[in-house]
Protein backbone atom coordinates (compact mmCIF):
# COMPACT_ATOMS: atom_id res chain seq x y z
CA UNK A 1 0.00 0.00 0.00
CA UNK A 2 1.15 3.40 -0.82
CA UNK A 3 0.87 5.69 2.28
CA UNK A 4 0.37 9.22 1.64
CA UNK A 5 2.98 10.04 4.39
CA UNK A 6 6.08 8.18 6.20
CA UNK A 7 4.51 9.04 9.65
CA UNK A 8 1.20 7.48 8.63
CA UNK A 9 3.36 4.42 7.22
CA UNK A 10 5.31 4.47 10.56
CA UNK A 11 2.63 4.27 12.88
CA UNK A 12 0.76 1.95 11.07
CA UNK A 13 3.23 -0.48 11.34
CA UNK A 14 4.07 -0.21 14.73
CA UNK A 15 0.25 -0.71 15.41
CA UNK A 16 -0.31 -3.29 13.41
CA UNK A 17 2.74 -5.46 15.45
CA UNK A 18 -0.17 -5.95 18.05
CA UNK A 19 -1.35 -9.47 17.68
CA UNK A 20 -5.18 -8.96 15.71
CA UNK A 21 -4.34 -6.11 14.63
CA UNK A 22 -3.35 -6.12 10.72
CA UNK A 23 -2.29 -3.05 7.92
CA UNK A 24 -6.12 -1.79 7.56
CA UNK A 25 -6.96 -2.07 11.60
CA UNK A 26 -4.01 -0.20 11.98
CA UNK A 27 -4.87 2.64 9.32
CA UNK A 28 -8.57 2.99 10.91
CA UNK A 29 -6.99 3.56 14.33
CA UNK A 30 -4.48 6.27 12.82
CA UNK A 31 -6.76 8.08 10.84
CA UNK A 32 -9.12 8.16 14.55
CA UNK A 33 -6.32 9.27 16.31
CA UNK A 34 -5.61 12.26 13.92
CA UNK A 35 -8.67 13.35 14.36
CA UNK A 36 -8.49 13.64 17.78
CA UNK A 37 -7.38 16.45 20.11
CA UNK A 38 -3.60 16.55 20.95
CA UNK A 39 -3.97 15.52 23.94
CA UNK A 40 -5.27 12.74 23.93
CA UNK A 41 -2.52 11.22 21.43
CA UNK A 42 0.11 12.41 24.05
CA UNK A 43 -1.44 10.63 26.46
CA UNK A 44 -1.72 7.60 24.45
CA UNK A 45 2.13 7.82 23.76
CA UNK A 46 3.04 8.77 27.36
CA UNK A 47 0.82 5.75 28.86
CA UNK A 48 2.36 3.34 26.18
CA UNK A 49 5.88 4.90 27.32
CA UNK A 50 5.53 4.69 30.92
CA UNK A 51 4.91 0.35 30.22
CA UNK A 52 8.64 0.62 29.59
CA UNK A 53 9.85 3.03 31.57
CA UNK A 54 7.95 2.75 34.48
CA UNK A 55 6.41 -0.74 34.91
CA UNK A 56 7.87 -3.15 37.60
CA UNK A 57 7.25 -6.55 38.51
CA UNK A 58 6.55 -8.11 41.52
CA UNK A 59 9.75 -10.39 43.06
CA UNK A 60 7.60 -13.45 44.53
CA UNK A 61 4.84 -13.62 42.08
CA UNK A 62 5.51 -12.23 38.65
CA UNK A 63 2.62 -10.17 38.94
CA UNK A 64 2.79 -6.31 37.59
CA UNK A 65 3.75 -4.27 40.42
CA UNK A 66 4.04 -0.50 41.65
CA UNK A 67 6.45 -1.93 44.74
CA UNK A 68 8.76 -4.42 44.74
CA UNK A 69 6.77 -7.03 46.23
CA UNK A 70 2.55 -6.82 44.87
CA UNK A 71 -0.25 -6.04 47.22
CA UNK A 72 -1.20 -9.51 47.45
CA UNK A 73 1.89 -10.90 48.19
CA UNK A 74 2.58 -8.40 51.19
CA UNK A 75 -0.78 -8.55 52.81
CA UNK A 76 -0.80 -10.26 55.74
CA UNK A 77 -4.50 -11.46 55.90
CA UNK A 78 -3.90 -13.71 52.63
CA UNK A 79 -2.27 -17.53 53.54
CA UNK A 80 0.45 -18.60 52.49
CA UNK A 81 -0.53 -22.35 52.64
CA UNK A 82 -2.40 -22.33 49.18
CA UNK A 83 -0.82 -21.11 45.98
CA UNK A 84 -2.69 -20.58 42.78
CA UNK A 85 -0.49 -20.94 39.65
CA UNK A 86 -1.81 -18.61 36.51
CA UNK A 87 -0.72 -18.27 32.95
CA UNK A 88 -0.66 -14.28 33.37
CA UNK A 89 -2.49 -10.96 35.40
CA UNK A 90 -5.79 -10.68 34.19
CA UNK A 91 -6.05 -14.77 35.62
CA UNK A 92 -5.20 -13.00 38.70
CA UNK A 93 -7.59 -10.49 37.94
CA UNK A 94 -10.69 -13.22 37.15
CA UNK A 95 -9.88 -14.93 40.17
CA UNK A 96 -9.89 -11.52 42.36
CA UNK A 97 -12.97 -11.08 41.16
CA UNK A 98 -14.78 -13.54 42.49
CA UNK A 99 -13.08 -12.53 46.18
CA UNK A 100 -12.97 -16.96 46.55
CA UNK A 101 -9.62 -17.09 46.93
CA UNK A 102 -7.47 -16.18 49.83
CA UNK A 103 -4.28 -17.86 49.24
CA UNK A 104 -1.51 -16.35 47.07
CA UNK A 105 -0.58 -16.43 43.13
CA UNK A 106 2.05 -17.58 41.08
CA UNK A 107 2.30 -15.91 37.28
CA UNK A 108 3.97 -18.44 34.78
CA UNK A 109 4.02 -15.67 32.13
CA UNK A 110 2.35 -17.76 29.33
CA UNK A 111 1.78 -21.97 28.57
CA UNK A 112 3.76 -24.13 27.32
CA UNK A 113 2.89 -24.22 23.28
CA UNK A 114 5.46 -25.77 21.17
CA UNK A 115 3.55 -24.02 18.24
CA UNK A 116 4.51 -20.53 19.37
CA UNK A 117 8.43 -22.07 20.45
CA UNK A 118 7.46 -21.52 23.87
CA UNK A 119 8.69 -24.22 26.47
CA UNK A 120 8.75 -24.57 30.04
CA UNK A 121 12.44 -22.76 30.04
CA UNK A 122 10.51 -19.76 28.98
CA UNK A 123 7.97 -19.62 31.61
CA UNK A 124 8.55 -18.87 35.63
CA UNK A 125 9.14 -22.46 36.63
CA UNK A 126 11.93 -22.07 38.10
CA UNK A 127 10.81 -19.18 40.42
CA UNK A 128 8.17 -21.32 41.48
CA UNK A 129 10.46 -24.74 42.32
CA UNK A 130 12.62 -21.97 44.03
CA UNK A 131 9.29 -20.35 46.16
CA UNK A 132 8.59 -23.79 46.78
CA UNK A 133 11.11 -24.45 48.51
CA UNK A 134 10.90 -21.25 50.75
CA UNK A 135 7.90 -20.90 51.58
CA UNK A 136 6.41 -24.70 51.72
CA UNK A 137 2.77 -24.24 50.82
CA UNK A 138 -0.24 -27.58 51.24
CA UNK A 139 -2.06 -27.00 47.98
CA UNK A 140 -0.84 -26.09 44.65
CA UNK A 141 -4.08 -25.20 42.77
CA UNK A 142 -3.30 -25.11 38.83
CA UNK A 143 -5.84 -22.62 37.52
CA UNK A 144 -5.07 -23.10 33.48
CA UNK A 145 -7.24 -22.18 30.66
CA UNK A 146 -9.09 -25.25 29.55
CA UNK A 147 -7.26 -25.27 25.91
CA UNK A 148 -4.44 -27.91 24.98
CA UNK A 149 -1.72 -25.24 25.87
CA UNK A 150 -3.33 -24.73 29.29
CA UNK A 151 -3.51 -29.23 29.87
CA UNK A 152 -0.33 -29.63 28.51
CA UNK A 153 1.21 -27.46 30.61
CA UNK A 154 -0.84 -28.47 33.95
CA UNK A 155 0.09 -31.84 32.80
CA UNK A 156 4.15 -30.89 32.73
CA UNK A 157 3.32 -29.01 36.17
CA UNK A 158 2.19 -31.86 38.45
CA UNK A 159 5.00 -34.33 37.34
CA UNK A 160 7.53 -31.47 37.92
CA UNK A 161 5.74 -31.00 41.69
CA UNK A 162 5.62 -34.47 42.44
CA UNK A 163 9.02 -33.82 44.00
CA UNK A 164 7.57 -31.83 46.82
CA UNK A 165 4.71 -33.88 47.99
CA UNK A 166 2.36 -31.33 48.08
CA UNK A 167 -1.28 -31.61 46.90
CA UNK A 168 -2.08 -30.74 43.57
CA UNK A 169 -5.55 -29.71 42.36
CA UNK A 170 -6.96 -28.03 39.62
CA UNK A 171 -10.23 -26.27 38.70
CA UNK A 172 -13.05 -28.03 38.12
CA UNK A 173 -14.67 -28.22 34.51
CA UNK A 174 -18.58 -28.47 33.70
CA UNK A 175 -21.45 -26.42 32.67
CA UNK A 176 -21.33 -22.62 33.28
CA UNK A 177 -23.44 -21.90 35.94
CA UNK A 178 -27.13 -19.81 34.11
CA UNK A 179 -26.16 -21.72 31.21
CA UNK A 180 -28.98 -23.90 29.31
CA UNK A 181 -27.69 -27.70 29.16
CA UNK A 182 -29.09 -27.82 25.51
CA UNK A 183 -26.08 -25.37 24.31
CA UNK A 184 -23.55 -26.74 26.00
CA UNK A 185 -20.90 -28.06 23.87
CA UNK A 186 -20.69 -32.37 23.98
CA UNK A 187 -17.27 -32.24 25.16
CA UNK A 188 -18.05 -29.76 28.63
CA UNK A 189 -21.40 -31.91 29.08
CA UNK A 190 -19.99 -35.16 28.54
CA UNK A 191 -17.08 -34.16 31.14
CA UNK A 192 -19.57 -32.51 33.39
CA UNK A 193 -21.70 -36.01 33.50
CA UNK A 194 -18.47 -38.30 34.58
CA UNK A 195 -17.43 -35.56 36.89
CA UNK A 196 -20.73 -35.54 38.97
CA UNK A 197 -20.86 -34.44 42.16
CA UNK A 198 -23.58 -35.61 45.25
CA UNK A 199 -26.82 -33.27 44.84
CA UNK A 200 -26.46 -30.37 47.69
CA UNK A 201 -22.62 -30.35 47.79
CA UNK B 1 -12.09 -4.01 37.34
CA UNK B 2 -8.89 -3.75 39.73
CA UNK B 3 -6.05 -3.68 38.05
CA UNK B 4 -2.47 -4.45 40.00
CA UNK B 5 -0.97 -1.11 38.61
CA UNK B 6 -2.00 2.71 37.92
CA UNK B 7 0.77 2.45 34.79
CA UNK B 8 -1.32 -0.63 33.65
CA UNK B 9 -4.84 0.75 34.18
CA UNK B 10 -3.73 4.38 32.37
CA UNK B 11 -2.78 2.38 29.37
CA UNK B 12 -5.65 0.73 29.48
CA UNK B 13 -7.90 3.68 29.84
CA UNK B 14 -6.12 5.55 27.00
CA UNK B 15 -6.12 2.63 24.37
CA UNK B 16 -9.56 1.79 24.96
CA UNK B 17 -10.58 5.01 23.19
CA UNK B 18 -9.90 3.37 19.95
CA UNK B 19 -13.16 2.67 18.34
CA UNK B 20 -13.76 -1.30 18.61
CA UNK B 21 -11.19 -1.31 21.07
CA UNK B 22 -13.08 -2.18 24.86
CA UNK B 23 -11.25 -2.35 27.87
CA UNK B 24 -10.66 -6.53 27.70
CA UNK B 25 -9.08 -5.90 24.27
CA UNK B 26 -7.05 -3.13 25.44
CA UNK B 27 -6.11 -5.19 28.28
CA UNK B 28 -4.97 -7.56 25.96
CA UNK B 29 -2.81 -5.30 23.76
CA UNK B 30 -0.78 -4.05 27.22
CA UNK B 31 -0.41 -7.36 28.61
CA UNK B 32 1.44 -8.19 24.80
CA UNK B 33 3.41 -4.95 25.02
CA UNK B 34 5.15 -4.77 28.57
CA UNK B 35 6.22 -8.85 26.84
CA UNK B 36 7.91 -6.80 24.11
CA UNK B 37 11.63 -5.68 23.70
CA UNK B 38 11.85 -2.07 25.36
CA UNK B 39 12.69 -0.67 21.95
CA UNK B 40 9.02 -1.64 20.14
CA UNK B 41 7.34 -0.10 22.97
CA UNK B 42 9.54 2.78 22.43
CA UNK B 43 9.20 2.71 18.62
CA UNK B 44 5.51 2.84 19.02
CA UNK B 45 5.26 5.56 21.55
CA UNK B 46 7.37 7.71 19.27
CA UNK B 47 5.04 6.84 16.62
CA UNK B 48 2.26 7.89 18.10
CA UNK B 49 3.99 10.60 19.56
CA UNK B 50 4.77 11.68 15.59
CA UNK B 51 1.08 12.08 14.60
CA UNK B 52 0.33 14.68 16.54
CA UNK B 53 4.07 16.79 16.86
CA UNK B 54 5.25 16.14 13.21
CA UNK B 55 2.15 15.37 10.93
CA UNK B 56 0.81 18.09 7.77
CA UNK B 57 -1.43 18.84 5.93
CA UNK B 58 -2.09 19.63 2.23
CA UNK B 59 -3.59 22.92 2.10
CA UNK B 60 -5.23 21.87 -0.73
CA UNK B 61 -7.09 18.57 -0.88
CA UNK B 62 -7.17 18.14 2.90
CA UNK B 63 -4.42 14.77 2.48
CA UNK B 64 -1.73 14.36 4.78
CA UNK B 65 1.42 15.41 3.65
CA UNK B 66 4.67 15.59 4.70
CA UNK B 67 5.07 18.98 2.61
CA UNK B 68 2.29 22.14 2.27
CA UNK B 69 1.56 20.68 -1.06
CA UNK B 70 0.64 16.82 -1.31
CA UNK B 71 2.15 14.98 -4.21
CA UNK B 72 -0.79 14.01 -5.99
CA UNK B 73 -1.63 18.41 -5.77
CA UNK B 74 1.52 19.32 -6.87
CA UNK B 75 2.12 16.69 -9.89
CA UNK B 76 1.58 18.15 -13.13
CA UNK B 77 1.06 15.12 -15.03
CA UNK B 78 -2.43 15.28 -12.87
CA UNK B 79 -5.36 16.97 -14.50
CA UNK B 80 -7.00 19.59 -12.94
CA UNK B 81 -10.25 19.54 -14.73
CA UNK B 82 -11.42 16.64 -12.99
CA UNK B 83 -11.88 16.21 -9.39
CA UNK B 84 -12.77 13.28 -6.85
CA UNK B 85 -14.69 13.90 -3.25
CA UNK B 86 -14.04 11.46 -1.11
CA UNK B 87 -14.35 10.59 2.65
CA UNK B 88 -10.79 9.99 3.84
CA UNK B 89 -7.49 9.05 2.39
CA UNK B 90 -7.88 5.52 2.63
CA UNK B 91 -10.24 6.68 -0.25
CA UNK B 92 -7.74 8.02 -2.03
CA UNK B 93 -5.44 5.12 -1.44
CA UNK B 94 -8.10 2.75 -2.60
CA UNK B 95 -8.85 4.74 -6.09
CA UNK B 96 -4.90 5.51 -6.06
CA UNK B 97 -4.12 1.40 -6.22
CA UNK B 98 -6.99 1.19 -9.25
CA UNK B 99 -4.72 3.20 -11.62
CA UNK B 100 -7.43 4.23 -13.00
CA UNK B 101 -7.99 7.84 -12.26
CA UNK B 102 -5.17 10.67 -13.06
CA UNK B 103 -7.61 13.96 -11.83
CA UNK B 104 -7.00 15.41 -8.00
CA UNK B 105 -8.41 14.73 -4.61
CA UNK B 106 -10.51 16.69 -2.07
CA UNK B 107 -10.59 15.29 1.71
CA UNK B 108 -14.06 15.89 2.97
CA UNK B 109 -12.39 14.26 6.31
CA UNK B 110 -16.10 12.69 7.08
CA UNK B 111 -19.69 12.07 5.74
CA UNK B 112 -22.39 14.29 7.23
CA UNK B 113 -24.12 11.62 10.24
CA UNK B 114 -26.79 13.56 12.68
CA UNK B 115 -26.31 10.17 14.60
CA UNK B 116 -22.91 11.01 15.41
CA UNK B 117 -23.87 14.76 15.54
CA UNK B 118 -21.71 15.53 11.98
CA UNK B 119 -23.21 18.01 10.13
CA UNK B 120 -22.36 19.45 6.40
CA UNK B 121 -20.20 22.29 8.30
CA UNK B 122 -17.79 20.43 10.06
CA UNK B 123 -16.88 18.38 6.70
CA UNK B 124 -14.48 20.58 4.16
CA UNK B 125 -17.56 21.39 2.19
CA UNK B 126 -16.62 25.35 2.24
CA UNK B 127 -13.28 24.48 1.47
CA UNK B 128 -14.43 22.58 -1.49
CA UNK B 129 -16.30 25.30 -2.62
CA UNK B 130 -13.48 28.22 -2.34
CA UNK B 131 -11.88 25.76 -4.16
CA UNK B 132 -14.25 25.61 -7.11
CA UNK B 133 -14.01 29.45 -7.42
CA UNK B 134 -10.21 28.93 -8.18
CA UNK B 135 -9.76 26.01 -10.46
CA UNK B 136 -13.15 25.90 -12.14
CA UNK B 137 -12.88 21.70 -12.81
CA UNK B 138 -15.27 20.25 -15.44
CA UNK B 139 -15.99 17.34 -13.58
CA UNK B 140 -16.75 16.72 -10.19
CA UNK B 141 -17.24 12.50 -8.80
CA UNK B 142 -19.18 12.38 -5.58
CA UNK B 143 -16.62 8.95 -4.55
CA UNK B 144 -18.09 8.03 -1.20
CA UNK B 145 -19.72 4.80 0.15
CA UNK B 146 -22.64 3.46 -0.28
CA UNK B 147 -23.87 4.03 2.68
CA UNK B 148 -26.58 5.89 4.24
CA UNK B 149 -24.05 8.36 4.93
CA UNK B 150 -22.37 8.66 1.79
CA UNK B 151 -25.70 9.11 0.12
CA UNK B 152 -26.65 11.93 2.45
CA UNK B 153 -23.78 13.51 2.06
CA UNK B 154 -23.98 13.39 -1.83
CA UNK B 155 -27.23 14.48 -2.32
CA UNK B 156 -26.48 17.44 -0.02
CA UNK B 157 -23.13 18.08 -2.25
CA UNK B 158 -25.24 17.32 -5.31
CA UNK B 159 -27.84 20.29 -4.48
CA UNK B 160 -24.65 22.73 -2.79
CA UNK B 161 -22.65 22.65 -6.24
CA UNK B 162 -25.25 23.17 -8.59
CA UNK B 163 -24.19 26.85 -8.29
CA UNK B 164 -21.28 26.13 -10.18
CA UNK B 165 -22.80 24.52 -13.64
CA UNK B 166 -20.44 21.73 -13.46
CA UNK B 167 -20.50 17.92 -14.54
CA UNK B 168 -21.46 15.71 -11.32
CA UNK B 169 -21.11 11.95 -11.31
CA UNK B 170 -20.95 9.10 -8.61
CA UNK B 171 -19.36 5.76 -8.37
CA UNK B 172 -21.05 3.31 -10.45
CA UNK B 173 -23.07 0.68 -8.09
CA UNK B 174 -23.62 -2.82 -9.46
CA UNK B 175 -22.59 -6.54 -8.65
CA UNK B 176 -19.06 -6.94 -7.87
CA UNK B 177 -16.42 -8.28 -10.02
CA UNK B 178 -15.87 -11.96 -9.80
CA UNK B 179 -18.77 -12.03 -7.56
CA UNK B 180 -20.79 -14.39 -7.76
CA UNK B 181 -24.73 -13.92 -9.07
CA UNK B 182 -26.76 -15.99 -6.04
CA UNK B 183 -24.63 -14.31 -2.93
CA UNK B 184 -24.74 -10.83 -4.38
CA UNK B 185 -27.83 -8.91 -2.01
CA UNK B 186 -31.14 -8.05 -3.32
CA UNK B 187 -30.74 -4.51 -3.17
CA UNK B 188 -27.25 -4.30 -5.05
CA UNK B 189 -28.93 -7.12 -7.67
CA UNK B 190 -31.79 -4.80 -8.06
CA UNK B 191 -29.91 -1.50 -8.62
CA UNK B 192 -27.89 -3.55 -11.05
CA UNK B 193 -30.80 -4.54 -13.28
CA UNK B 194 -32.27 -1.31 -13.02
CA UNK B 195 -29.09 0.15 -14.36
CA UNK B 196 -28.05 -2.66 -16.54
CA UNK B 197 -25.65 -0.99 -19.34
CA UNK B 198 -25.25 -2.13 -23.25
CA UNK B 199 -23.13 -5.16 -23.22
CA UNK B 200 -19.98 -4.41 -24.60
CA UNK B 201 -19.04 -1.04 -23.46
Amino acid sequence: MQYPSQIIENSVNELSRFPGIGKKTALRLVLHLIKQEPVIITNLAAAISALHEKLNFCKQCGNVSDLDLCGICSDENRSDTILCVVEDLRDVMAIESTAQFKGKYHILSGLISPMDGIGPENLRIAELEERLLKSKPEEIILALSATIEGDTTAFYLNRKLAAFGLKVSTLSKGIAIGGELEYADEITLGRALLQRIPYGV
